[in-house]
This record gives C-alpha cells, structure tokens and sequence, in this order.
C-alpha cells in the first residue's frame, strides 16, 4: 500500500523549528516581518493570505498586510514597493499575483529587494538558485516540494528525478535544487513526445509532477516503488479539488496507489507547506538582515 | 561512418553574417566594439585573445585590449569595469579568468553590466538564461554547442538531449537552451550513478559532454545513431589535445565512431565557434545599445 505523505507534520514541523528561531530574533531586538502586498479582494488571494496570517502568528512572524485598489496605476505600486525596500523593519515582501492587466507584472516583481524577496519572483532570486549562491530565495511552492522530500527521509543523492512541467514558479527551480542535492534529473514538458514523457516517468525514483492539467499523469507515465510529489492545484470537471496526478484517493490501492511507494495527496499535501516554507524564509531573511548589522 | 561536425564552417557562417550586421551598424555611426580585460601574460588568456582578435576584424569588430598587472588591486580592476560600464562606444566587454586569487572574481564579475557580459558571467546574465528573457548572454561556449547543432540541422525540438555536466558555464545553461527549444533534458554529473549515466547516455538523441575530463565518455554509456557534441578540451596522457569522449579521430570507423550519427571532434569543433560566437554577442549588444539611443 502507498504511504500518504501529508503535508501538515511538515508543515508543524518547519513551524515549531522556525518559532523558535523567531524568539531568538525577537530576544536581540528584531520582530521577524513579512508584509503582505495584495490589490483588491480576489478570493484565492484572500484565501491564502488568511492562511498565512494564521501561520505566521503560530511561527511568530507579524505580517503587516497592505491592501490596495485593483486599479492602482503600477506608479504607486512601484512605490509602496521601494518604501518596504527600504523599510529595516520589514524582512519579506509577498505580492499577490497575478497582478492586475494594466500593470507589467515583471517590472514591478523587479523592483523588490531580492534579499526580500521570501518567494522567488525576482531575476536576483532566481538567478541565486541557477548559480547556487545566497541570494534571494526560491518559490515556495518549489521549496516545498523538496521539504517534502526532507520531512519523509528521501534522500535525493545519486537518485533518477523526474520532473514533470518547466515553469519558473516549480519545474525549473526544482530542477536547479534536485541537481543541487545530488540528483539526476530530467526534466518533461508540453512538447515532449508521448513516450518520452511516459519513459522518463516510468524510469524515475522520484517524480515532481507539476503541469497544471487535473490528473494528466495517469498509471502508464509511472513506475514501481516510486515517490510521487503532485505539486497541482486543480478543479476536475465534477469541481473537486484534485492534483495533477490520477492518483485516487478513496481507493488508494487501487491505479497508481498500487505501484507508487508514497505519493502526496491533493488537497492536503504540498499545498499545506508553503505558507510554513514563506515563513521559513521570512525568518532567514530576518537573520540575514540581523546578521548584515 | 559517422558524419564530422567541424566548427570550422559554423564560425565562419556566422562571421559572414555578423560582417553584414557590422556593416549596417557602421553605417549608422555605431562601431561595435569588445574590451578585452587581461591581467598579466597567461598563455592560455594570450592565446585565445589572438584567436578573438583575428575573429573580430574578419567580423567588423573593433577590440580593445586592457592589459593589466596580474597583482592589479581588486579595487582597481572594478574601477577599470566601471569605467567600460559607462562608455558608450564599448559593447561587449570580455574578462579573462581565472582571476589571480587577491581578487574576489564573483565580485569583479557583478559589477559588470550585464548588457555587456557578452560571455555570460554576471548574475543578471544568468538569470536572463534561467528566465528566458532578454537580458545579459549566455556563456559562448553553451551558445556555441547550439549554433553547431542548429548549423548541421539538428531541430531539438521533442528530442532527447542529455547533458553530462552541471557547471555553471556549460552544463546548466546549455539545459536551459535546450528546453527552450522544446528538448526533453536530462541532466547527469558527478554524482550521478555509473549505471544512470550510462543509461542516460545511450537514451538520448543528442549528448552533449561537458565533464571536462580526458576521454571519460566512454562506448558503453553512449547509444547508436546519435549525435555528439563534445565540449571537452583536454590533454590525454601523452600531451595530446582530446576531448570527453573516447572518440577516435584517427580510427573515425571504430568504437564510437561506429555508433554515432555525427560528432564533433577535439579539436576543430565546438570550440572553433567560441569566438564568433563571442562576436555575434557583441554585435547584438551593439544593436540593442543602438536601438535604446
């Protein structure tokens, strides 16, 4: 039977590791902070924002939410960004996106401070992840898929990973951070063939499914004895939340839960660590910042 | 038999192309111009320098050699750089290293502008890779493993490229211009497995080797009807240059000659691009320089 790697003891875990840390920070002068920078009321950003209030509070990170119109003019967004650059008190900015039409999404994400920039969006993050130095830091969405793999002692070293999907929010930073732990990786996409994607599927210890297409990775793209990390978000057409994986979670035993080692499920896996990996990462760039005075 | 790939031909396509562009730039008062940076006498550093200054009038390119004392201070290389970051008439601006070690080379490589780094060595550079936007340039070496396949016809395209290799001058970004081109990569290296290489090797469509090390590639980790490119340059034991892979020029009809669709061979080929690719470089970072005036 397939082992259900969770994402709530992950999640706790990473917290209880990191509210400890905040109290330190907060014993020498320093209150960890993330402002959160959100345009409007769209409900998954209210949503998730809720989630991370609700995390930070339990990690010991204050967030300072800032909420403005949806038709700012990308002039003032750009503002209030350079403000909480330069703002000591704040470690981690987290804007919403994606942001409104009217406003060149790529212009403004650059203008935030790579050192706080807690998830990934800058060239100066991403291109610490593609050099391995210390800059900046990597999606959390990305982040959380190798806690995953952490949490649940799967070493990566000298293991096949597979993953499936190439964007700059999961597939290629997680490229960058399996290579940097020691794994042979390959990487799928929209344009590999059929059965190139179903081989290297099927040939990987692990496999990072993150295409954004409800339950496209079916039993024939996957092998035996394998650990399967299903990074999707999707509605099926019956409106149910499902991963990118056809993996069925009532019949565990059953397709892929047959063959798969261990597998995250959807909801509730992946998905619940990334606000634990935002703090995590609002709590180093704190320490960072410490550290600089 | 298999079919050699020689860079011979590549460069000089290319030179004619770039002597065109070259041609229009003068025409419109812009002489597209590299600054070479050199501190002391490295055979290696004045070797290459002669080749690239040879490359650049046949491609209607003016240099500029900085040369140095190799005990120059860090402080005044960067002011050196800073120096060719402001002028104008300097497009492309090519440092040699290994810097000598009183010098931090990351941080003399950051304060180049990136609209400059026509070699790929800035952060601004990479992420540009890693982003696939259009900033900075990728190392000419990784570009040159692209222009010998797009020059031979190899569309890559749903093929299955392997890279053997993870530095950040070949290895990474040529995985991110592979997948730009829609290649499905596997990436392999030092820690990956002998029996993961090796199938990694023989499964794919296109290798390209980059472990820098004499004649590791060996018959057994390669497949048949491939097409190899092999970016290695190296001295085998008896002081004769070679490349990664145990590919016998001499004997083109045996051992990996016998399986391979085509090779490039060591030398006379990826790395006879090196400095037209160097040149097209700055002639692009020209015409950009003239397209913001």
């Amino acid at each position: 039977m397939t082992e259900l790697l969770k994402g709530k003891p992950v999640a706790d875990r990473i917290t209880i590791e990191i509210a400890e840390k905040a109290e330190n920070l907060k014993a020498s002068g320093v209150v960890p902070t993330l402002a959160i920078v959100r345009l409007g009321k769209e409900p998954g950003d209210i949503s998730y924002e809720k989630g991370a209030v609700k995390r930070a509070a339990e990690a010991g990170v204050e967030v300072k939410s800032l909420v403005f119109d949806r038709d700012m003019t990308q002039e003032d967004l750009i503002a209030e960004i350079e403000k909480l650059n330069e703002e000591d008190s704040v470690h981690g900015v987290l804007i919403f996106r994606p942001l409104p039409k009217h406003i060149d999404e790529k212009a403004v994400c650059e203008v935030l401070d790579p050192a706080k920039d807690i998830d990934g969006i800058t060239s100066g993050s991403l291109a610490g992840i593609f050099m391995d130095s210390d800059v900046g830091f990597p999606p959390c969405t990305a982040a959380a898929c190798i806690e995953m793999l952490d949490h649940y002692g799967y070493d990566l070293k000298g293991k096949k990973v597979t993953v499936m999907g190439r964007s700059l929010v999961i597939g290629k930073p997680v490229v960058m951070m399996a290579m940097r732990r020691n794994a042979t990786v390959t990487i799928c996409h929209s344009r590999t063939t059929a059965e190139d994607f179903a081989a290297a599927g099927s040939n990987a210890d692990i496999v990072i499914a993150a295409v954004g297409k409800a339950r496209m990775i079916t039993e024939d793209m996957l092998g035996e004895g394998q650990v399967i990390i299903d990074v999707g978000i999707n509605m099926d057409e019956n409106g149910k939340l499902c991963g990118d994986v056809d993996f069925d979670r009532e019949n565990p035993d059953e397709g892929i839960g047959a063959h798969a080692a261990a597998i995250t499920p959807v909801p509730a896996g992946v998905g619940s660590v990334t606000t634990a990996v935002l703090m995590k990462h609002v709590i180093n760039a704190a320490e960072k910042a410490a550290d600089r005075v």
